[in-house]
């Protein structure tokens, strides 16, 4: 069942992708573990690309995505479906996993950690060897296709006491952990989605490595590359820098008011 | 879909819309962000006027708007929509944030720090490039149309360790800070909407800074620019000054007898 | 929209409202916020009477009067309303908030800090200058009419960490302070309730001075004029004066031997 | 309204009323609290003979009774009813507070501060001079007729930080406290109920009073007459005293090895 | 209403009857508070007997059994019974409590103290003199016939804070306590049980001894007289005595290394 | 009842059966159970093979198998059944414990420490000798026929203050430890499962090794097999060992850098 693939099998990179720029050997590995059916943790903060990596993955691999942001509150029967009354009549709906088993298509669960536990009891047949889908309330058991494949993610910045991933859920996933893109990488993003000039885009990411350094330190966070591009973007459209740092910046990171002076005299710095 | 647009695009103020006085630019950042399609949050203490600026800028752009005052219960369902029975038969019925995403409509939703964890799954598909509203209980997604835009509120006063905004979710706002307005634009304020003369709404103004100025150490939160339209419409209703106050400026803020004989002390001498 | 007003534009007192005794200019406050449709805040300790002003105000301004006594499990759908199966069918049934609306009457929320917090979504929009109530299950949003107001209290003796009103809610009302009335007054509130003779009346109003000055040390709570009437109605039935107290005025206030014992001490000192 | 009644009423004893054996006056307050429409606080430890005498008082006074043990999960509907599914239609249900105020009965919440919170907004109401009873589900607002008498109990002993009565609700009732019988009376008790000799039973009653003088110390509760009438039982039945003393004072007290070996030393000491 | 019965009125053991072996006076005090109507409690260790006694005692009166296990989410309605609906019609449903009720039975709940609270609504009526089972839900009140009798158990073992039988609920039972029985008793059960040598058994009980003495040091709980019949039955089937006792008697006791290391030297002391 | 039987009375190995290599005597012992009826309780690491070894022994022994992954809000109901609306029509459903009993299958419940405590009130009585599944709902008592048997599993790594077993329901399985085979064999196993060389999967289990010593130190769980097989299957399809070592051997088992800067350079000390 161990197929031996190339590296790089797949096709190149198609306009109608999502837009999405490698910094490692990430694609390949999503590659190799979709072909050998293994489920994939990606493990990175806020804001730095994993969504969007997941999209253009699903795109390059021809198979439909079911994205979930995990919270407190989501259920098994969220994912897998539940009777909805309409009509008068009970008719089964499926969740957005069933879905992806049923299509053979990805189901991606973000901040996994967050969702209730009984989500384990469906994700634990999915990532073994059985890849297996039991449906309690129709009576089915789907056997996922080989199309199908789960990548769930969560941030380690995050992790508590209360909330984390049980080892045995954990040792269930290939993991690779994720980063804000290398400052020329990061630069390239920015200007291919504000079109923002490459120099003032550069700028900007010298500034992010910047506030990056305070994380753990004041910061919980660093800057996103989501939150450059917001900041780019209002640039492009004619608001001066440093407006658009603070309003992109520095009120998204913090509300202590030192920290955010120091974040506005860190802006100043730069661009003066 | 980056447009360069003129700072002030929008008409002169309508006699129409709701009255609002501007502070600074922030007119300008929520036009610019409702064109680029960016969701915004505003921070800022109670009763400062962040209600009143949103039903300002949803007429000046013409959209329809939903306001809902989130809470410790407040669900995702409550937002989406549920299916209600309704002579014998279930009917599905829109939540406000549906109405919003459908009109094309802005739907503001004040304190979202207060809700439960299951609306974070439906903002962040909303507030990225994708926004998207799926909903599981219809099998619908409504991609938003041009005219939608999230609007977010949340008083960094209250913030504590339970409840705040993961850093996830608040990556991904625009976010501008709102404070009382200075003391010349908080008297025409007054004037305007409690008829008094600008004289004694200065006096009042007055009174507030003094007020605020105990904030952190005797009051958890200053007085409010509602409250002094409070105080003014008892006193252009006739009732003393000081009487007034008591009623809507110190009973209001504490219940501690130490601190509310230091509020009158304060207000004595104010007006004596 | 502001209206000046005289200070007592009511009639005089009529014999049909509730018996209620004003102790300071508490009727005017209360007509002036009805008349500028401002909510008010009634604090105070309990049995103090603020029910009774309630309702003699409601009489007083000829409005109908709908009083809820919140407590820990109250939700917003217990005050708005919510659909009942009855006889197969689905009907919609007003709540006692969504009644007041609807009739232009009085709401009174007893103790509106033991409620659940999804009833600050229902609040806030009412309790500001659009006077509104969202009923997201019939579509409906009502207007409240000029004769609709909204009156909620809390007793400040009882706050805590856990449970009191935010500042963005309480920020909303015009607020006053009840506390026992002054003895002669309380004394002729007495004599009218239980027919006991002024002077044995103020014999009991005497000795309840006594240990309301016992509050904060050995009591949590001084005796209300609730109780005083009790007592005075078991004597003028025939029972002797410190039994009738020791039912009334030393059982309902504490369970401790030590501060029973003190209390029964000055029971006899006062009436011996 | 207040009548002035003659303290001793009611009839003579009956023999077809349970067997209550009066301690003080409490059987004249009961019903002094009765004619005057006021409600009625019990306090007192468990198995004292509160239940017994609300069942002896409701007979005296010829009143319907309807006793509620209360506990943790007990909510107002519990009381006042609910819409039940029968036969395919939806039919309402009057609960034990409902018809106690229908049929002018006597409705006796036992340990009502361990009912759950949204007991207080129908207990209110009813303790009041507006004696009223809304069933918000079935649009009806009940007044109790004269016949109706609300009387409840707690057990001081157990109080604790998160139960108590709030003062709002405790200051609602005329309260009396109850202890375990004078000796002779006790005595009387357990020979009534179970047919042993009076000197055995006092004997015992002997007996539980040096146990329950290690109350507070070594004992959480003293024991109660209902165990006394246990033991008395068993020893009628042909046990040994020691042995029947084993199974009903010294088992339901303790756990406790120490304890137990102490209860067990103190009994043989008596009754060698 | 007091029956003098003779202390062993009932048969013989009868072989069908479940087998017990009494080691006390047990059976006579179960019987006598059968003849009585007084509810018994079972208290003592885990696996010691107490639900076979039971089943023994039912089949001894000739009175059908319901076994209750109880658990934190146990509710009163989990006892008395609910509505259901069947083919599109509600069908009440009685619980085992009722049944026994209607029946005339015995109903055992096994470790009572784990319900939850709303329990003690149908046992405290239904454990006085009353005998009266309420059901709401059906409007029924159903009498006790004398063939009905309450019996609980709990394991002083496990009580804490938050979970014990209040004093209230535990003076309304006849207590009794249960231990291992004693060595020659105890080997002969297990002979019985599992066929395996009288010899075998009473090195196994020898064993056992060893091993419970450690209780309250390292271990919670001592090793179960139904732990023993687990081992006797593997070494019956041929097991080794040292490979069963680790199957059966070590790795059922703990988790720890260390304890686990000490008991398997035990072991071999107690064989080699 | 007792059966003495030869301990290899099951047929040779079948190709078709799920492969597991045995380590000790872990096969013989569950034949025993399953032939005296005796309930199994398996305790050892995530990912040491426990489901694949039930798996092996249901098709050893011809029994249906149903494994349940248990969590936080696994309640009864889901073990049992519930009643489903389907087309208008309420229909029972059995859960995966009910459909076991009625096959005389094998229900393996996984990390069965992690269910809801009313699980309990299933699994008492069928794992004794009553081996009885009461199932309220249908009002049916279903009686375990030979072919059944509850095996469950739990984690020691993972026992903590508010999640374990009871002892009452501990002391009613046969138990079993199970870790990480031995080297040879687990190479076994990785060759076996990925088709790598047994020479390079013998330097793979020699890592593993290393990584499992820092578990309690640096670690929570050591790696498990499963891991091992995902690197194993990464090399075999063309992957450097180093980059497939960090995507499943370092990344899976933990977040911090030092840690995982220590798993790298032991991983690299290993293959140079």
């Amino acid at each position: 069942m161990v197929t031996r693939i190339a590296t790089r099998a797949t096709p190149d990179a198609d306009p109608d992708w999502p837009y999405y720029r490698p910094v490692g050997r990430e694609c390949e590995l999503f590659e190799l573990a979709f072909r050998h059916r293994l489920p994939l943790l990606l493990k990175g903060p806020t804001g730095c690309g994993k969504t969007r990596f997941v999209a253009h993955m699903a795109a390059r691999l021809g198979r439909p995505l079911h994205t979930v942001a995990c919270h407190d509150d989501l259920t098994a029967a969220d994912l897998t479906g539940r009777h909805l009354l309409q009509g008068g009549e009970t008719r089964w709906s499926d969740g957005p996993l069933t879905r992806a088993v049923r299509e053979g298509g990805i189901c991606y669960l973000d901040e996994v950690v967050e969702a209730r536990r009984d989500v384990t009891v469906v994700i634990h047949p999915l990532t073994d060897d059985r890849r297996l889908l039991p449906l309690e309330r129709t009576g089915e058991q789907l056997h996922a296709p080989p199309g199908f494949m789960l990548v769930v993610s969560y941030n380690p910045g995050y992790q508590h006491v209360l909330k984390n991933l049980k080892p045995s859920t954990r040792q269930r996933f290939v993991s690779i952990e994720f980063d804000f893109p290398p400052p020329a990488v990061e630069a390239e993003v920015l200007a291919a989605e504000s079109g923002l000039s490459g120099e003032r885009c550069a700028a900007l990411v010298n500034l992010a490595g910047r506030l990056r350094a305070l994380k753990g330190r004041d910061l919980d966070e660093g800057v996103s590359t989501r939150l450059l591009i917001y900041c780019a973007t209002l640039v492009q459209a004619g608001m001066p820098i440093d407006e658009a740092a603070q309003y992109t910046l520095v009120e998204p990171l913090s509300d202590d008011p030192d920290i955010r002076a120091a974040l506005r005299e860190l802006i100043r710095m730069t661009f003066s």
